[in-house]
């Protein structure tokens, strides 16, 4: 039996399965394969990990990764501290000193992904990132593998599922977004700053990822636009449903005629669409390729031992050599991919729903739509309900495919009619 | 550029579909790659196919597939002519004369799967065989690749399009059976024969494929039980929808405490199972395993394409020389797995579905609930609805977990009652 020889370094949640996986005797890995990934040496800052894991004496321990760095033993550094800082440097020191690398570190990746992919290339070595997007679904592989024969037409994700849970819980169980926050804290699906979840920002780390492997592209991170469902309002998902929707946070990468779309925002998605019905901690995408068509993969977004398991999938494909290939025949990876422009958000076009706060008198459905048509926005249904205690009527339009630079203008004017009452929300509707 | 030669043997739908792909100049292999699988040659018994590919003149094209195994400067064959016969003897010649193989032929490999492996094995070269199962989806790469850290605990798939297609139209649009298959004949989904399919044949097929890789063992091909849906009425449909629960084809695998149950037959699963949104052709599967937990894959089953973008997948794997290495290092695929018992149908546990046709007078229930009893079988709800035209009514259990066994030799007892009027149904059940 070969082994490969691993190092890894962060032991947080991630970390403690990924070395549950490894120190198993019993692991599945034995049993499958010829070539298995060893556990080395572990880092971490925090010295009481080394009890914590119960390491084995012939596993060197230290609280210094640079120890693991300059071990010639080690052949592959698995990088889970997360962030960019110290997280950039190993990376890029372990590249510099021979070693594979595997991450699940999704930040890193979107903000420097090019950087890194180029330091891997000159020195002959992988950077392996299943982890990073999706949890356990194998997800980089099959849009890197699987789908090697298709143009990616687009890439539709829930991949946050601190999110989806808090969704998930608005909506089948009627309570208010900082209830569902508050629970999803709780449950340890939400952290105390919640920002980075609730805000879209992880979902736009992984979009920035996804998008790069799927189109063959690179582009600057920060021109994706990214909302998240902190101003979800309860009403719109009520509302949204009986018009056939489900609310849920989707990370989109969209061709175009003309541009590519990148965008982390509350969607409205038909009942019947399979993202849809993915509910609570799950996470899946559906990718549309040329060849293949419609397909979606569904899973564990997080957690310890489903990313565990993506992150030694990575090891495994590094240890048997295939890791290597990949990062060299892939071209994505070169670091010199074409950049590309990025459609700006008065570009979008999409549906729309539209929730207009009104005076309940004649006249007032005439206006609003008259100033939507002089924008090219036609109404495709539109519910009215009675008014509420403070006399203000809900107003509730579902519009064609329209751009959201248009959109903006039509909102704006819309706001200054005498008949219009508190702020009007729209949501970005998907078929 | 470097370049990989592939003769492609057999042009039906989907060597049409392979050809387009490796014909296209501007196939995205070209975008994406550094070393690209070109066609040298193709062989197809009908010589019009020359014409029908419109080949260009330095792409060999032979009625005799014997010319393409014979010429040394083909690295990969493709097998798509399906079947066993010749499939089995072009692949082991190919293997034989050092090329590496990439097939679709599910059959095949369920019948033959170790056979050929050892072959190959022998030679030292791969059998890929994505393509094989759920058409585009990469299914083979998740359960070989992506999920290799994991035991896995339970496979469980809606593998062929045109059952799940006629199950479809009979849930949604009220038709029966025979309709449904007539429908999927005129749309080209069922072939004239259609017993491959509806009989759950090519289901089991798939599942031996997906068992052998998911398990790591061997098994008796003819051991997996298979159950087809021509016998599948249209009540049943109804009355189970009415207690929350969606009727498929399901292709399912699991571990229980002291086997491995194989089977293939209709399945009643609860509406908000994943599984139970899959509509119309597509198919998808939902693999448990023991750290990712559970996921789903989903996408267009067959189709030229869809399964075109699988086949060349793998070609790229073979190009690349990943094919090699993973056929080399996983064990499952030595050809020498540990044999392993299968579950008789009379082991199977699962709950039932129960539709009896009584007679309406008091006492039938007692007398039925008491056999089930006797036999360990409890009940976990029933309806009952009105008497039909002819007198009869029918009385529906849903039962809580039970042997297979029992539940036919409860049946044979109730079936000698003289309140039971004709033949009584019963379903699977799975959560």
């Amino acid at each position: 039996m070969k082994t490969f020889h691993a190092g890894l370094v962060g032991v947080g949640t991630v970390g403690t399965g990924v070395s549950k996986i490894l120190l198993d005797k019993n692991s599945p890995l034995w049993e499958k394969l010829d070539c298995v990934p060893v556990l080395k040496g572990v880092a971490d800052s925090n010295p009481d990990v080394k009890n914590k894991l119960n390491l084995p004496s012939d596993i060197l321990f230290t609280t210094d990764a640079k120890t693991l760095l300059n071990n010639p033993d080690i052949q592959v550094i698995i990088e889970l501290i997360g962030g960019l800082h110290p997280a950039k440097e190993i990376i890029m020191t372990a590249l510099e000193k021979g070693k594979d690398v595997v991450t699940a570190n999704k930040m890193l990746l979107a903000l420097h992904g090019s950087e890194l992919f180029d330091k891997a290339r000159k020195h002959g070595k992988s950077i392996s990132f299943e982890a990073s997007v999706g949890g356990g679904i194998p997800i980089i592989a099959a849009l890197r593998d699987g789908f090697i024969a298709n143009r990616i037409e687009s890439i539709f994700g829930i991949v946050n599922g601190t999110t989806n849970y808090i969704l998930t819980k608005m909506t089948k169980e009627n309570v208010k977004y900082s209830a569902a926050l508050a629970e999803a804290q709780k449950m340890g699906y939400a952290e105390k700053d919640p920002t980075m979840d609730v805000e879209g920002i992880d979902s736009s780390h992984k979009l920035a990822i996804l998008a790069r492997i799927g189109f063959g592209v690179d582009f600057d991170y920060q021109c994706i636009y990214h909302e998240g469902i902190s101003m979800v309002d309860l009403s719109d998902i009520w509302f949204a449903h009986e018009l056939g929707y489900t609310l849920k946070l989707l990370a989109i990468a969209k061709k175009t005629e003309n541009n590519i779309e990148l965008r982390v925002h509350p969607t409205l998605l038909p009942h019947d669409h399979p993202l849809s019905s993915v509910n609570g901690v799950f996470n899946a995408i559906c990718i549309t390729g040329s060849a293949v068509g419609e397909t979606m993969l569904y899973g564990k977004g997080a957690g310890q031992m489903p990313t565990a398991s993506a992150v030694v999938a990575d090891l495994v494909d590094v240890a048997l050599g295939r890791a290597g290939i990949t990062f060299k025949a892939m071209k994505t990876f070169s670091g010199c991919c074409e950049r590309i422009p990025i459609a700006s958000v008065s570009q979008f076009k999409t549906r729309y729903y539209l929730r207009f706060s009104v005076i309940d008198k004649p006249g007032v459905l005439a206006k609003i739509s008259g100033i939507l048509g002089n924008y090219e926005i036609s109404i495709a249904s539109v519910i009215q309900h009675k008014a509420r205690e403070n006399g203000n009527v809900p107003l509730i339009m579902m519009t064609h495919l329209a751009e959201e630079g248009n959109l903006q203008k039509a909102i704006a004017e819309i706001k200054k009619l005498d008949v219009i009452r508190d702020h009007t929300k729209f949501l970005r509707v998907e078929e």
